[in-house]
C-alpha cells in the first residue's frame, strides 16, 4: 500500500456518493449542509436509531452475516441461507453506517463499521475474489450464472461502500477489501478475458464511482465495457426474456426504460457517470431521451416506476396499474440516482423536481413510523385491508397491505437506509458563483463556491407542511452571488420575497443574483394549497379518476379514516368542491354511491350506461400517502372516482 | 382381467367427458348430437384436420414423447426434456383423439391413440406408477416435490383420456393403464398412507370420472380424501403462497376462488364430482356460492378468469385488468367443466350462459384459423401490436400480441384439442320428459328422452351470425314433451314461434310442453343486434369505458381496421350513436381525439380535469374478439373510451 493509496479519497466536504470529475454543478457534501428539523431530519434520526440495528439483527438472525464466516473458516455447504445476493446486504448497511458516521461523528457507528468489515474481509479470496455463495466447498462456481446469480452486483454495493468509506474515514480496510474485488473483476472481465457480464447491473455504478473516488481508470473502463457489451445477448434468454435485464438492446440505441426497473436504473446510473467522465454526449444523450419517455408514460404520480409483479418491470407505455403498481421502492431509490446524476449533469430542474416527488412519495413511504418495518412494493390503491403483520416473521413477498419487518429477498430495507443517511447530498450544488437550493428542509449550509469564496445560509422552513421557506444569509461572501432556489414544477403562484421586493416566480429556479448581506432573509412562498390532479387520458387505469396533492406529498384515502359502514369502493370525490386543509389532512366533498345489490351476479349491464343515484355526501379525509397503512391494515386509494367527470 | 372389467364402461349413447350417476338431467352423449355445419362444426374440423397432428409432431420434435420411450429403455438421466408436467400433454391429446375417433370412425385416430398408448404403457413401473419426470435413475424420487412436481396432476389426465376411451372404445390398453395408476394412487395416498396432495389439482376429477366409469367406489373416495385434505396446509409454503394451490381454506369453507385459476377450478370441478355423487349438498352449495362470487366479482366480460400474470390467479374482487388480463385459455377450459358440472347438478340455466359465453370468447379465440397457433392468454386489450410470431419456435412466455405455435408450457393445445372433440357433449340435456336445447348450431338430435322415449329433432342456424334457430320435429314421441330452449341471459326481446303462435320469451328457459308433431317447427329468434355493455362502476380498471357485444359474442377494435395515422389510444366511442352490421362486422361512430403533445413530459396535471377537443368522427370497425390478431399483429381493445360519459 503506498502513501498514495492511503491519503486519497478523503473528501474534504465531508463525504458524496457521487462526485463527477467534470461539469458546472458541485455536489455540497455532507460536511457543507446540516440538517436541523423537520421531515427529513426525523426519518434521519429514526433511521440511525433504529433502522441499522433492525437490519444487522435480521441478516445476524437469519445467518447471512454468518455466511461470511462459514467461508472464512471453511464451513461452506450447499444449504447456505439466504438468496445469492443477499451479501449486498451487508455492504448497504456499512455504507448507510458510513454515510451516517461521517455526519454525525457517532463512534459506535465507527466501530459498527469496522465490526462487519472484519467479518467480510475474512471471507475474500486470496484473488480478490468475494462472494458467500459460490466458488467455495460444497457451491457452485463462480460465475456459474452471470444471469442470475448476482456475483458481481454484489461486489458492485461493495465497491458503493468503500466509496462510502473512503471519503469519510479514509482508505481503510473496506476500501482495501474493495480494491482487491475490483482488481479481481477488471481481471477476470476485461478486454481479454471473459465476455460476460452480471444480470443484475451494479457492478458498473460501483466501478464507476470507485474510480472515480480512487481515481483508478481502469475502474472506469471496466465499467465502461460492461455498459458496451449490454444489449447484444451476452446473457442467456430466460423466460423473463432479454429486456428483463436490458440485454435485447444496446444502451444507447434504446429508447425507454424496460424491463426490471432497479436493473434498468442501475444500468441507467452508471451510464451517466461513464458519459460524463469520459464527455460521451451522445450517451448523455440516449440517457435523457430515456428518462423523458420513461417518465412521461411509465412513471406513476408518486414518481413510482415498475407497474408489473411478474418481472418487477416497466410495463407498456401508459400501463399505469395502480392497484397492481410494483413500485417498488428501490427503483425510487435508483429513479434518485439517475435523475441526480442527471440534474448534475445538465442543471435540468426537472431532474430535481423528480428526486423531490420520489423522495416524499416512494422513498418515505417505505419505512414504517419506527423505522422497524417496511414497503417493498407501493401500490397507490389497496383494495382489501388485509390481516396485521408479523413483525417475528421474514415476508415471503411483495405484497402491500402492511409494511413488513424483514423480507425474502430483502434489498429495500438497507437500500432505505443508505439513501436516508445521505439526504444531504442531493440537496444543493454549487457553481462557479453560485449556490442552488434544490430540496427544502430546516438546513444550515456552509459552502464554498467554485471561485473560492464562502457562503453561508440557514433555511427554516416547515416544509412540506408549510411552504413559506426562509433562507436567512449568515456570511455574505463579497460581490455578487446567484442564489437559486428550485421553484417545483407543481408551484404554480410562487412567491419570492427579497430585497424588500415581492415578486411572482414562475416553475424552474428563482434566482437573486447580487451581493447579498449578512443577515438579510430571502424568502421562498410555494402555494400548498391542495389540488386536484388528473391523468393523461391513455393512462387508462385511472381513467374518470381524480388525485389530489399537496405541495410535493401525494396525498390517499384510507378505510379507517371513513365513516362506519361506508366501503372505499363506494366512495367518489367531487372535484367541484373546494379542499380545505385540517391539520395536516385535506378534507374533500366525497359522495357515496348507493350500494350495488349483487343483482343480476354479472357485473355488465346493457341497456344504457348504469345511472347512480345522486349519492349521500361524506366528508373525505385525505392524508399523505406516505403515511399510510400507520395505523394498522386499511384500504387505500391515491386515485378516486371523479363525481364530476359525467358534469363537464 | 376379469370379464365384467373388460365389458364395463361403453358408453351406449357415444360417449360424453361427465355422467353423474344421480340427477334429473342427463347429457346427450357424441352418439345423440351430430354437428353439421356453422361455428363450431368448423373448429371441430380444423382442430381434427390439424392440431391434433401438431400437438403430436411438436411433442416428438421437443422429446416430450420419447420421454415415455426412455424410461421404457432405462434411459433416463437428469438431462430430460420439458416440464414434470409435460406428460400430461400426451394424455390430453390421447383424450382427444379418443373423443374424435368416438364421432367420425375414423380409424387414423383410433391407431393414433394406440400407437401413443403403446408408448405410454411401456413407461409404466410394475407397481402402477407411471411418471417420465420422477423415480427413475438420475430423477428425483417419486413423490418428492408434491407441491410443484405434478405426478398426480399428470396421472389424472391420463384418468380422464382412458374415461374417453373406456367410453367410446372399452377397456383397452390405456384404460388398464389407467386403472393400475388409479390403484397405485390409492395404495400410496389412501386413508393410511401418504397424507399427502398434488400442488396441481386434477387427480381429483379424474379419479371421480374413471370411478363413475368403472364403477370404482373407491376411486371416488380417494378423490374425496384428497378434497378433504386440502385446505389445512398440507403443502409447503411457497412464495407465492398457499392460496396458490387452495390448500389456503378447506373448500367447502370458501368463499369464493383464488389464487392459480386452473388449479382452483380443476378442484371445483371435482368437488361438484364428488358432492354430486355422494349426495353432499353441502359441498354443493359450497360451490355453488363460490361461482356466484368470482362470476360477480373476478370474470372478466369474456368469460375468462385470471387476473394475474404472475401467479396465473384471480386477482382480488375488481380487479380486472383488460391489458394484463391472464384469462388463460386453460381456465376457460376448466371453467366449462365447472359450469357444465353445476348444470347437470342443479339445471340452473345460467351456468349454461357462461359457459356460451365461455365458449365463444374465451376457448374460440386461442386456436388460430389453421389449428396450428393458439393463445395461451387472452387479454382484453393489447396495448402494442408485437412483432409476427415466428412458427418454428417455442415461445417462453404467455404473452400474447400474437399466437403462438408451441409453448415452453404448452398446455393450452392439447386442452382446447379434447375440448373442441366434445362441444357436442355440453350442448343438450334430456330429462324424464324433456329435451333442453343449451347451445345452438347446425346439428341433429337424435336421443332418447329419461320415460324410455324416442325424439328426433334437426337444428338449423347460422347462430352466432344469426340469432335465428329453427328446430324441425323429425321423429316426434307420443304423447306430451318438454321441449326446452335456452334464451341467454343477453337476450333480451327473443321470440318463440311454435304452433302457429308468436310469444315473446325471457331469458333463461323457453318452454314448448305438448305433443309435437313430426315435421313441424319451433323457431327461436335471438335478437342478435349489437349493443353497448357497460361495467360495474367498481370494476375500476375499465370505468369510464364502454364494450360492445352481439349475440354471445364480445366484440373489438384492432388497429389494422383503423384508418391510417389514427393510434388505437386516441379513439373514443360515441355510444349514444347507433350500432350497425356490416358483413359481420359492427360498425360504431367514433371519435379521434387530437393527439396529445407530450407536452410538459408528465402525464399528471393539475389546474382542471383536462379538456379535450370534440375530435373527429371515424368509423369504428368492431369484430368478434375471437377473430382478432388473425390478421398479423395488432393492437387491440375490447373496452372503448366511451365520449359520451361528459353527457350523461
Amino acid at each position: 500500500m503506498t502513501v498514495h493509496e492511503t491519503a486519497i479519497g478523503i473528501d474534504p466536504q465531508g463525504g458524496r456518493p457521487v462526485i463527477p470529475s467534470r461539469g458546472d454543478r458541485r455536489p455540497l457534501g455532507l460536511g457543507e449542509v446540516s440538517l436541523l428539523d423537520g421531515f427529513w431530519a426525523r426519518l434521519q434520526a429514526i433511521n440511525c436509531a433504529a433502522t441499522f440495528e433492525h437490519c444487522e439483527r435480521w441478516m445476524e438472525r437469519l445467518g447471512w452475516l454468518a455466511n461470511f464466516d462459514r467461508v472464512a473458516d471453511g464451513a461452506t455447504g450447499p444449504d447456505r441461507p439466504g438468496w445469492s445476493f443477499s451479501d449486498s446486504e451487508v455492504y448497504k448497511l456499512i455504507e448507510a453506517m458510513s454515510w451516517e458516521y461521517a455526519r454525525t461523528g457517532d463512534r459506535a457507528l465507527d466501530d459498527g463499521v469496522r465490526r462487519l468489515t472484519a467479518r467480510v474481509g475474512r471471507a475474500q479470496d486470496p484473488d480478490g475474489y468475494l462472494n458467500t455463495y459460490y466458488g467455495h466447498a460444497g457451491q457452485d462456481p463462480r460465475y456459474s450464472d452471470l444471469e442470475m446469480g448476482h456475483e458481481l452486483y454484489c461486489v458492485g454495493h461493495l465497491l458503493q461502500a468503500a466509496v462510502a468509506r473512503l471519503r469519510t474515514a479514509g482508505a481503510d480496510e473496506l476500501v482495501q477489501i474493495a480494491r482487491r474485488a475490483a482488481d479481481h473483476v477488471c481481471e477476470i472481465f476485461g478486454a481479454e478475458g471473459n465476455q460476460g457480464l452480471c444480470g443484475h447491473p451494479e457492478i458498473e455504478v460501483g466501478l464507476a464511482e470507485l474510480g472515480r473516488a480512487l481515481e483508478e481508470e481502469r475502474y472506469l473502463a471496466q465499467a465502461r465495457l460492461f455498459l458496451d457489451r449490454r444489449g447484444h445477448g451476452a446473457l442467456q434468454e430466460t423466460p423473463l426474456g432479454r429486456a428483463y435485464f436490458q440485454d435485447d438492446v444496446p444502451i444507447r440505441d434504446a429508447e425507454t426504460w424496460r424491463g426490471h426497473a432497479v436493473r434498468a436504473l442501475y444500468l441507467t446510473a452508471a451510464a451517466v457517470d461513464v458519459a460524463v467522465e469520459q464527455g460521451d454526449d451522445e450517451l448523455l444523450a440516449a440517457i435523457e431521451r430515456q428518462w423523458e419517455n420513461a417518465v412521461a408514460r411509465r412513471t406513476y404520480i408518486t414518481g413510482g416506476m415498475g407497474s408489473r409483479h411478474q418481472d418487477e418491470g416497466f410495463g407498456d407505455d401508459w400501463e399505469l396499474p395502480p392497484d397492481r403498481a410494483y413500485s417498488e421502492t428501490c427503483a425510487g431509490i435508483a429513479s434518485v440516482m439517475v435523475a441526480w446524476r442527471l440534474y448534475l449533469a445538465t442543471g435540468r430542474v426537472r431532474y430535481a423536481d423528480l428526486i423531490e416527488r420520489t423522495l416524499f412519495n416512494v422513498i418515505a413511504v417505505s419505512p414504517r413510523a419506527d423505522g422497524r418495518a417496511f414497503f417493498y412494493a407501493n401500490p397507490l390503491h389497496q383494495r382489501t385491508a388485509g390481516g396485521a403483520p408479523d413483525d417475528d416473521a421474514v415476508s415471503p413477498r411483495a405484497e402491500s397491505g402492511a409494511r413488513a419487518a424483514w423480507f425474502d429477498v430483502s434489498c429495500c430495507p438497507t437500500n432505505v437506509a443508505r439513501t436516508l443517511a445521505t439526504w444531504q447530498a442531493y440537496a444543493c450544488t454549487v457553481g462557479e458563483r453560485d449556490l442552488t437550493l434544490l430540496q427544502y428542509a430546516g438546513m444550515s449550509i456552509d459552502a464554498e463556491l467554485g471561485d473560492g469564496r464562502a457562503i453561508r445560509v440557514d433555511l427554516e422552513t416547515a416544509y412540506p407542511q408549510d411552504g413559506v421557506v426562509t433562507v436567512r444569509v449568515v456570511h455574505a461572501p463579497a460581490g455578487a452571488v446567484a442564489l437559486r432556489l428550485r421553484v417545483p414544477s407543481w408551484a404554480d403562484g410562487a412567491v419570492l420575497e427579497e430585497g424588500g421586493r415581492l415578486g411572482r416566480v414562475e416553475p424552474g429556479l428563482a434566482v437573486v443574483d447580487r451581493q447579498l448581506t449578512s443577515g438579510e432573509e430571502i424568502r421562498l412562498r410555494l402555494p400548498i394549497q391542495p389540488r386536484f390532479t388528473w391523468p393523461d387520458r391513455r393512462v387508462d387505469a385511472v381513467r374518470g379518476c381524480v388525485a389530489v396533492e399537496r405541495g410535493p406529498l401525494v396525498m390517499c384515502v384510507e378505510s379507517v379514516d371513513l365513516p362506519e359502514g361506508i366501503e372505499l369502493d363506494d366512495v367518489q370525490i367531487d372535484a367541484d368542491a373546494p379542499l380545505t386543509v385540517r391539520d395536516q389532512a385535506v378534507l374533500a366533498r366525497g359522495l357515496v354511491a348507493p350500494q350495488i345489490a349483487t343483482g343480476s351476479g354479472w357485473p355488465y349491464a346493457a341497456g344504457g350506461r348504469p345511472r347512480e343515484g345522486a349519492g349521500s355526501a361524506v366528508e373525505l379525509i385525505l392524508r399523505p400517502y406516505h403515511q399510510w397503512a400507520e395505523r394498522g391494515p386499511s384500504a387505500m386509494r391515491v386515485w378516486l372516482p371523479d363525481a364530476t367527470a359525467s358534469r363537464r
